[in-house]
């Protein structure tokens, strides 16, 4: 048995997210059927860094599958074969050899929210187009609280499948762009809808509805009804995983 | 009367082009279902500088439009009005009163067709994917007889409403980019499909599968069947219109 590690990026319009569904266009059901046709038709599964919602894109990610016996042995060739097989919005960047597990061992993940201030069609795929004035100064006086280690429940929605809500905050700020900003969000995990629940309390703060500590009483409130409307998936990119 | 010109982007994938058509989606029948909407549903019909095909953008195009009143007389405000009218994929940057004809007086017009030689999701939109190995000096040396005063018949498609075929080309040059390359043309007017035959033959070139003499021999020729399959819509844009 051997591992693989596949670093890919991926727009993610037009799927109903990473996790595979019934019935569904999802990232990993696209991966999964080539890898398995390459496979001479063995089921092939793969796990990914983590699951991005519908409509979220990738500019790096990782998943790693399992292999009896490597389809391709040549990982450049593997490479170029498995992306003729998959559609334009899935790139495969690079395959690799690896005893890691892709999601229990990455250590650090990071988003990056796009937000452009001038519609612009040529950037709307990937940035989500917000015109009015905002205070990003504010915006990142707010974001210094979520550095550190917090229960996330207020910016996260329900979800089964996780134990506890506690993720540890490396970065959050605003960084200025040439017609925008982008928010930089790094932590050792994140929930379902954490930073678009996130980005859209912190846009509240830069229209000055919501004060700076009353952000940060959201974040401790650990409920969900004080979270503001999520900002919309277009502008949210995984950004890269370290292990 | 007052004639006022529109400068736009627009983001041309889901479009059967600019020109309004029956029972198809265009740029044009957009934007004048628009304004005819804020003219008090008096009919308004725009004048583009040019058409584009189906799939193909403009990083910057110009339109006029003649109103008996000017519906709002604010232009920021009007700006404003009609973008939030139009889809994400148009875009008005700027309106202002003019004098010329948005057609018939463009003297010089800029295409770009952009490739990207690693596949990647997120340039897909605005940049076509070719990963073979081209030999771009020699395709910028081919370019070079494309300069001056030509018959374009070669790198056009049969179009009724032309009298001629003769174009003043000023600039076609290969740029490098991060991961790829664009082509930048320049002409003062451009026939139906030149851009993207002519960069398909050009590839042909840089394949080696094309001598530069043989490149100049199929544009004397004048003859549509001497060009190279036509490159993708995806990648071309109309960049500038100069008057």
């Amino acid at each position: 048995m051997k591992r693989l590690f596949f670093e890919i990026s991926y727009d993610g319009t037009d799927f109903y997210g990473w996790q595979i569904q019934t019935n569904q266009n999802s990232i990993q059901g696209e991966i999964q059927q080539a890898l398995t046709k390459l496979n001479s038709n063995q089921l092939i599964e793969i796990v990914g860094c983590g699951r991005t919602d519908a409509g979220v894109h990738a500019y790096r990610s990782v998943f790693h599958a399992d292999f009896e016996k490597i389809p391709i042995s040549d990982y450049q060739q593997f490479t170029y074969t498995i992306n003729k097989m998959l559609p334009h919005s899935i790139a495969v960047h690079r395959i690799y050899e690896e005893t890691k597990h892709a999601r229990f061992d990455a250590i650090r993940r990071t988003y990056r929210y796009y937000i452009h201030q001038q519609k612009n069609p040529f950037k709307e795929r990937f940035s989500s187009y917000f015109n009015l004035e905002l205070d990003v100064d504010k915006m990142n006086q707010a974001a210094l609280c979520l550095i550190g280690i917090h229960d996330f429940t207020t910016f996260s929605k329900a979800n089964t499948d996780v134990k506890t809500h506690i993720c540890e905050v490396f970065e959050a700020k605003w960084h200025r762009t040439e017609d925008g900003y982008y928010f930089e969000f790094s932590a050792n995990r994140f929930l379902r809808n954490m930073v678009r629940a996130t980005v859209g309390t912190l846009f509240q703060v830069g229209l000055n509805k919501v004060t700076i500590a009353e952000f940060q009483n959201v974040l401790k409130a650990q409920d969900r009804s004080k979270s503001a409307a999520s900002a919309p998936a277009n502008g949210l990119s995984l950004w890269r995983v370290e292990y």
